[in-house]
């Protein structure tokens, strides 16, 4: 999945899982024929289940036409395969696919790109909310951990990965995202409702609250601060809405119907048969259908880029990995919030001073 | 209908009603078959009436060349069906729905996107309008409720569902959303032209009101409120503006009127021929279409994608349940403004503190 | 042409002209259907002109051929059918509509969208330009009449409607948009490019010194109407510079080329040939070219999609009805301003108090 | 050229050069045909000449293959030529010129909407900059010039015209754009870099200094100015972006290398041959390639949309006119924030007073 | 590389490496041919290996058939020289190119649009930070190094290039973007995970000290330096987003897969059959496949588009020069910022003053 790993500070270029752009950072002599050897992630991994049984049937028939069948039988198989051939040349898995993948791409790096990341926020905690003391530290902490914590409710909803970690409020208290006392109150709000925007409306009263003791020094600061954190609510509701509603199921159900259709009709259809009979473009016969299975790659992998992004929070080597994004922005606010407030490198002249 | 059931504080991936992303979370073996076993929101559903007509049409016709035509009828009926088939397959039927449904896909999600939330004018309301006497409760009540105010008057004139439950001014006071002064205010305000606009300028009056009175501290406190409300009748008017003026109609007649033409050349053009006359192609007697019938479900169900989106808020399974929101939203935002104003958990360490 | 009736207030879905979202709010049995038997705005009432040409045409070159050609004139004019067809379904007309279609059609909507409303503005001014005395009202009604008058200036170089409606700045000053000391100013600033800036830097001028005159209060009410003012000027140059640049004369010129040529080669080519000649998939004479007439439909029809959108400023059914906009614009943002400054319904407590 | 004439002050809708909206206004009785009769922008006067060299070509050819060659030439010259019409009909034309004329309309749309107008800036500079006096004249006129001078340096680089027009920085400063002064200054900057960001950098030196004299009120003001010109920069590095990356050549030569390749395929393989030989498909001789010819007008028409589009800086007939933008917005822009500056018409009751 | 060569102050059109936009500003006779006579990022540079590589392997087949092959063996390679030909055509090579090409050059595009540029932030700071003093000048420039060394860190971790040059903190110091005091504090702190945001925290809250000491003059100048540094960051963030997680593998391998699957095909299915044997479509023997080498070029070409630009941070004619844009940077920041600090020109009267 798509987690950069945890890496020392001295680093390159990250070595991340699924991602092949340093290997086609140049395009040179047959650049991309380097990644048809590659496994994971692959085309293979997805499909050898799939073309392990297209392959079964195919060779299943093969075998009953050549050995099993009479001859009358043979001929009328032989007038099926011809027309199951000539309705799969008709069936527009290619348009289909091309219109629905686009779809499904854009859904999924738009996705992407509204992942909740606390970092414009934290920047803004650390910068405006002033005091050194423990109640300074105390009052930072806890809007950050506000933060986390609206974003680990949405990821709860969203992804199946955190929902299997965090299954109950329990989980998510023990995890330090919560404190006892939150607990109690975030489960006396009475509401039927998805909650994760009462951590929310906490942290804008809590600003509220630090500009009028003058840990926030006027509204401008104030209000950027709520600009922001209604900016990261956004992220966090537009997740739940891309989850939500989803590609309506009619789309994917037209898109899948064909594929299929497609693949059960060159079962058929792509047959070799008896070149003796002399049927047109059938002097030929190769016992492994090449093309065909070429096609079958083709085919299955587009809507297979389909399937793997449909719901870019599952367990897929391509998916977004929720938890090590939960942690990541958990530790790495704390330490922005919290360390590293007021504590600046000493200045000194740069090296090209004058 | 896309509504969230009302559940309970602690719960997982929310169950929800035609939302399939959990069942597709992983890209696993001939995932997406699972999908086409499903009845509600499915294609199935939607077709099945159009599909028992078509098949029954087919039949006929069938019966009526295969028993009823005498032997030169039955002729002039294969050459009429060799000429429809050939023109069947001129009909650009997948272009014009690719590029139709592309443009009704976008419509439907951009709706979605713009969908009027008060979450966010709940935030700054709730901690920038002060007081927890009666008159600040009254003030941050008054506000959240003209919002809900404005964008239920949208969603009356764009949703059925609503529309049926508001079906007068009368319904509006009686669920809360205005009081009985405010409408005898409303409705002596004389304009020809829709009134959605009234609550959002009342709200700015108000909030200037409550800054002159020192509830909003500040000229900061007031812009950043007047601009979220704003934001917040953008939204009330994009959606108001997608129902307005819809796909062109000529475009919508232009794809359906391609899609019956296909079918109905269909129904004649792909009848199967007596074999013994020996046309090209026509070898075969396989009495029931299947190829036709799938191709009958592919361009059927990629209309009826079309039709399901291009108003999403009517009755459909993939429509959006505008009452629940309506009703969500009230409930929320007034426990944001109220309950929740300034009653903050207490602070406490968290365990990562030291 | 999309103009919503000025309907009273307590009103439902409103009756709009070329809008049928009501119709296909749910998509039930065959629901599209019913959209293919409308009149207005519909392919039929903007084709069956031309419809009714090329039917002649048809016609008349059937006639000739049946009847006025003598035998080896025929054979040549079969030869001749027989080239055009084979030429008429290598032109590319899908694909060449289906992008240029795309490109209008999202022209069109973000013109709708870039469509210049006050709201926004009448909102902020009547809510932080001070004082209910002859003076504040005077400004509030001027500022806001600068508003329109941008937009006003706008919509008579960019619709020809409103160009008729106000042919000379006279018929600007008779309708209440300028005053005659306004326009005397307004005509002295000699500048020989498009002058609808002048109010605006009318209005940031106006609005400055009522901050002075501390009738705005500060600087952060100030900035927000001037940005908001400037949001208001970028629609109108946004709609000027979509009226000024539009769709390359010489995409069109190839679309509309396309489009004719492939109808000029199915008035020779799809004419019935004489059977008894045996030429391939000319065994039947059917007189009326179905599927060349619906061709005809859905092609010609797809253009008109285009002209149609091409410039929504027109007078077809489905264009924008600028006057309309012009009259709503002015008459609910006086109303804003003035009469319900400061004008609120008095607060009381609202049915879910606790 | 795309310049709006220089017209007076009364005007209805602007008689633009290439501009046809208004003659599309409405979508009438075959509407579009009458733009297949115009000269200037028209296809056919970009087309013209490659159209005679194509038909000389194809006579050319003609002539040989039916008077020059021998018999058994003949019988060569026939196969071949039907062996490149086979091979003509496999090029994907419509396809590649679909992809990649979408891609260079959307970014020749792009730079158009990021052509950079100085309207936003005059308007704040105008009302935010105090004084009637000679020194605040001089201010708001210094400011909008480095204003002006960032676009001017910008369209320097982009433009093949302003390039001519300002082939060297003693153009700028004879124009008045730039003083003898600031250029001393301008050229001492050390920086092998372009330039352009410099006028930026002392436009917000000034200002903020204007601040600090009081010229300008508060930061408020200040900070709208300076976000307004950083948006104003932006634009400028925009355009300067799209003139630096263009579309990738390889695409283009894709491209171009499709479309030549088809018609140099057409030109033999589209040659009549002789009907006595009874070819398939050849069995009229109409000297005059019809079809071909206009397919030659379709796709190299497509092309040159591109070809038009792809530097829209150019000096084609449908190229932005930088020239005339710079004249306008040096013009108005001095117009607005000097002789306007607090010259407000006297404010008088409108019309619709009661 | 895409590197504007570092000119003097005075020019014009600046010329870049692989621009050709200058070529082409205007549409005229052929003009696109030019372009195809280039070597520079041209499809024969970038193709010439391939190309030798497909024309080695077709002409050995060709060789082996014509001379080696005993007749009866020829008789079956033409089966299967038919066979592949047949197939070759049903790969829907040009769709999924196109589809795939689009994807790619949108992802390329918006990594340029979001390219780290520290413009808006230098013009921030060097009009919003006082004191011409030592100190003055030691904030300035370490606030602006701080944007330097953000961008700094993502872009090594992005391009190959940048990394090459710094491969570890030490060569980041000894390059200026770094003090030696700041690298230790660098160091310090502990996270496992990428640590670009390290100097964004320390900007903000040098920039919070900074109005403290009262030289940043209030909260508006202040929030607006960490709103211009918060976009900053997005950018850097984006970048990297958009290397971390690329165009599916899935998706490029599809695609590879159909372009090398039909090029396979036409090694063997595009050989010149012995026309003696009279199969159809093979009456010429022409030695030097001319159509089959031109798709070839297309297919392979419209690959390579897609080749060059998925990593737009590599080494190839059309990338990206990370490190000239590294080093302009921080030259024309620190000019900005120091030299430039409030040394306007003196400000005189323009040409156009009365």
């Amino acid at each position: 999945r798509l987690k950069p790993p945890r890496r020392a500070g001295a680093f390159c270029r990250p070595a991340m899982t699924v991602t092949y752009s340093s290997k086609v950072a140049n395009a040179t002599f047959f650049s991309f024929h380097r990644l048809l050897l590659r496994w994971r992630g692959s085309i293979y991994k997805l499909l050898y289940r799939e073309f392990v049984v297209f392959l079964a049937l195919y060779t299943g028939l093969s075998v009953v036409y050549r050995l099993v069948l009479a001859d009358h039988q043979k001929r009328l198989f032989e007038k099926l395969s011809m027309y199951c051939d000539k309705y799969a040349e008709q069936i527009p898995v290619t348009f289909v696919l091309g219109f629905y993948v686009t779809l499904v791409v854009n859904r999924w790096w738009h996705q992407f790109v509204n992942l909740p990341w606390p970092d414009r926020l934290m920047v803004l905690i650390s910068s405006c909310v002033r005091g050194k003391d423990e109640y300074g530290r105390l009052l930072r902490r806890t809007l950050v951990r506000y933060v986390n914590l609206t974003s680990l409710l949405i990821f709860r909803s969203v992804s199946t990965a955190v929902c299997k970690r965090f299954p109950t409020m329990d989980h998510v208290v023990e995890a330090g995202f919560m404190t006892a006392e939150e607990r109690k109150v975030f489960e006396n709000i009475r509401s039927p409702h998805l909650k994760y925007w009462i951590p929310v409306v906490w942290f804008s009263n809590l600003a509220s609250k630090a500009r009028q003791e003058g840990r926030i020094q006027d509204s401008i600061d104030l209000q950027n601060l709520l600009n922001e954190m209604n900016h990261f609510r956004t992220w966090c509701s537009t997740l739940f809405g891309y989850d939500w509603v989803g590609v309506p199921l009619v789309y994917t159900q037209v898109v899948t119907l064909a594929v299929y259709t497609f693949f059960f009709a060159c079962l058929i259809g792509r047959q070799f048969l008896d070149p003796a009979q002399g049927y047109h473009g059938h002097d030929l016969d190769l016992y492994v259908p090449v093309f065909t299975l070429l096609q079958f790659f083709f085919y299955s992998g587009w809507l297979k880029v389909a399937e793997q992004l449909i719901n870019p929070f599952g367990e897929d080597d391509d998916d977004f990995e929720a938890n090590w994004i939960i942690d990541r922005n958990l530790q790495v606010s704390l330490l922005a919030v919290d360390e590293m407030h007021m504590n600046l490198p000493p200045m000194t002249k740069d090296m090209y001073w004058n």
